[in-house]
């Protein structure tokens, strides 16, 4: 008998209708034969209610209290679920973290699994009952809760899954998959059958927010394959697997915009050795998360170092950077209104003139492109907000990417 | 060092405000020089919120999950808590009923608690922190959730008390204390200074709502004296202790008015062994809670039977005696006005002449008694809804209870 791990994320959960939908879909799995462990998170906004109480007792809270109150949202959804799925006739139980044994380290808000006693869910797979787990959260040896920090529940499924040696984990979400870009903003958009955990990697990171990275660099370590697809429908979805030979042959896979960017650049930065890292680890101390860097040095030994940050991180980012321009005698500008268009692929690898082909379809756009950043497998623009949407679109056509492609 | 052990009902910790409130006089007992243990409810009737839930998923849900939902609630306010009394400046750690062994039976929705590992508890009083467990839950030796039943957060302040061995336990509630009779009713109405476990059953049992009767038993059986206060200020309460001498001084320390009661009277019951037994058992196994009592047999072999329950259970009470009444051949009446005056006191024990002084006063009132039932410390007198308000009254006046009496 196979094992089927699903996990259901806040939205497919957020009512006792969608409680029931999902309870119903895990029976009809159960029914096909298999062994069923759901994972669920938080129902719907719950969690964000539950920061709320938190900032209104304290603008501080502990971490460890944090994650005592944030883990009570997966609770109350995984046993709701059992009552839900024995309503219906079929034997569940459910489990918080603790009662499988999902040990952590202590770091709370973003602890990492240790490990996992299986015992418990075998034992209860094989009274035939489907077992619940808690998504997002976990023990400490001595029995504090953590949680796993941001796509936590995404973790919890892979960790599950890899645990149990499961033939088959699906994340159920309200879209049909992983697109070629955002269909809200490119129409021709189309759905990525099978995509490698390091384009998703890119593709997350670029703010295609159906996986959290941490969660498909889990899947990679324990080679899961983690099948993305739609609560709301039967349909196949996408499958995140391992890179396959086949693959180098797609370029590339998909092609996705970050909105809301600000750039910081700095002017006559000078060129001595830890200097960098004293402008980054000033950044980093004040929790701003750092998107690209730049780093040009001019003949005359000074620098020019340009990085992006969240628009919303703007603020604290210039309190910081004026003081620390300040003390290195340098010039800092601001701008609040950029954008970032990439590419991602696999084929990059292998294949040239992918970034030609993507500048030419800016510039036929009469997008001016304003820093350009690389990986081995992708390739980013910045420019300016206003042209984003239209930007993805060129480049999203210039790749031929809603047009379906053997892999 | 002393330890004092304080407990915060629901309505005390309802809201952000009311839990700052909690905290700060949890701090103050601790800046006197006391280690604290603070015990807490769900917040206001978040509990009822979740029960809600509960019932939109299944009609019947399994008692073990049920238990796994509702834990949830206090988890919420502990951590609030305990991020509240640091935001304060005063260390403080909450504790899941499983964080600190607190081991019960398996009896889900009404488990009793069988241990408690209070090592955790002493470590951190002694690091300096206010403490904040989890009322109303415990777990299984293998790790699930109960919940202790119906004012169960009372029976955790008090297990917790006893196993500590604290020199006080506070139970803070919205009044001052356990008064001679309902204030809103009779406007003489006194606070009461110290009464005996016994006397608190009774008046419990009678609709003083403040502390359950599991509660008050188990206080009983580890002699834990309890301090019943007002949370909104700093007055002395009602001390729950043993029964001393001095007492037995006091003939009647309260009188109450149990409103909302129906009256089913069988008449015509064959006087067999075993009949009542019959008659309630069946009425207990459809979960109907039966008030008082009586039975008197005719010298024709055949009895009167009859008894109360709660207004709100007789049509579901009607289906099962009208049944039964047919498989008995007798016959039933129901009266859906009825309520029920008593007064309660130890001193009754060695004390004479205190039904006729109840009596008397409500014939003076023109009450007619329908009923009578005694227990060693209670006199209760079954009589009209429209006239209950009036006999509680009249009995506490005729028992003096507006004036204070040393004790």
């Amino acid at each position: 008998m196979s094992i089927v791990v699903m996990k259901f994320g806040g939205s497919s959960v957020a009512d006792a209708d969608r409680i029931r939908k999902a309870a119903l879909r895990a029976i009809k799995t159960r029914k096909a034969g298999h062994q069923v462990v759901m994972v669920v998170s938080a129902m719907g906004d719950s969690t964000d209610g539950l920061v709320d109480l938190a900032r209104q007792v304290s603008s501080s809270p502990s971490k460890r209290e944090m994650d005592q109150l944030l883990v009570t949202g997966e609770q109350v959804t995984i046993s709701l679920m059992a009552m839900a799925m024995e309503a219906m006739g079929q034997p569940a139980i459910s489990f918080t973290a603790g009662q499988i044994g999902m040990i952590t380290d202590d770091v709370h808000t973003k602890a990492r699994i240790k490990s996992i006693d299986v015992r418990r869910i075998h034992e209860q797979l094989d009274a035939g009952k489907v077992v619940i787990v808690a998504g997002f959260q976990g023990v400490t040896k001595e029995g504090a809760y953590t949680t796993l920090g941001r796509g936590g529940s995404n973790v919890t499924l892979v960790a599950i899954a890899a645990a149990l040696k499961a033939d088959v984990c699906e994340n159920y979400t309200d879209v049909d998959g992983i697109f070629t870009a955002d269909p809200r903003i490119v129409p021709t958009a189309r759905k990525i059958d099978r995509v490698s955990y390091d384009e998703m990697l890119e593709l997350a990171s670029l703010g295609a927010n159906v996986l959290h990275n941490r969660a498909v660099e889990f899947a990679k370590k324990y080679n899961v394959p983690i099948h993305v697809r739609n609560s709301n429908n039967e349909k196949k979805g996408t499958m995140i697997v391992a890179e396959s030979h086949g693959m180098e042959r797609i370029v590339v896979s998909g092609a996705a915009l970050k909105d809301k960017l600000a750039r910081i650049t700095l002017r006559n930065v000078p060129d001595r050795p830890g200097t960098a890292a004293k402008i980054f680890h000033t950044i980093a101390t004040h929790n701003i998360v750092v998107d690209d860097i730049i780093q040009i040095v001019a003949p005359n030994r000074v620098a020019t170092v340009a990085f992006t940050v969240d628009l919303a991180d703007l603020a604290d980012a210039r309190k910081v950077v004026d003081k620390l321009s300040r003390e290195l005698g340098c010039t800092a500008t601001y701008e609040d209104h950029m954008a970032k268009v990439s590419v991602v692929g696999v084929g990059m690898r292998v294949h040239t003139g992918v970034a030609e082909r993507m500048f030419a379809a800016l510039a036929k756009a009469k997008i001016n492109i304003q820093n350009i950043t690389t990986s081995e497998i992708k390739i980013s623009c910045l420019i300016d907000r206003a042209q984003g949407k239209t930007a993805l679109k060129v480049v999203h056509d210039a790749f031929k990417l809603g047009k379906r492609n053997k892999r």
